[in-house]
């Protein structure tokens, strides 16, 4: 299991958290998503690393611009 | 045609107007929605005067307080 920490600039709402996490659960191995739009904080599980610019891509694609913590 | 304004007060981004804007819309005789999270404003074009309560459960329906302008 890999946890792997973003910040996510942008998010000001539960409808900013929602998004996120729907376009990052869509990549594959993801176990879980916590995600805070209050901290400006994203958190992965995953089975194993996952591919640092498809997590990026995906938050990009939710509307919101995500950095490796 | 009638045009009615109300305060809405927690929008915080544009998911939160899309909400209001698809509770809103589900009222008969709404013709056009100018919701704006930015000015906390909600105009509603209406073809006969709106029930004030039943605009006032729409919003509240999309997790927000209306108070008429």
């Amino acid at each position: 299991m890999t946890t792997t920490d973003y910040t996510v600039t942008g998010m000001t709402c539960g409808h900013c958290e929602g998004s996120v996490r729907t376009e990052v659960g869509q990549l594959d191995g993801v176990t879980d998503i916590a995600v805070s739009a209050a901290d400006g904080t994203l958190r992965i599980q995953s089975e194993a690393p996952l591919d640092d610019a498809a997590v990026i891509a995906a938050v990009d694609e939710a509307g919101y611009v995500a950095v490796r913590a």
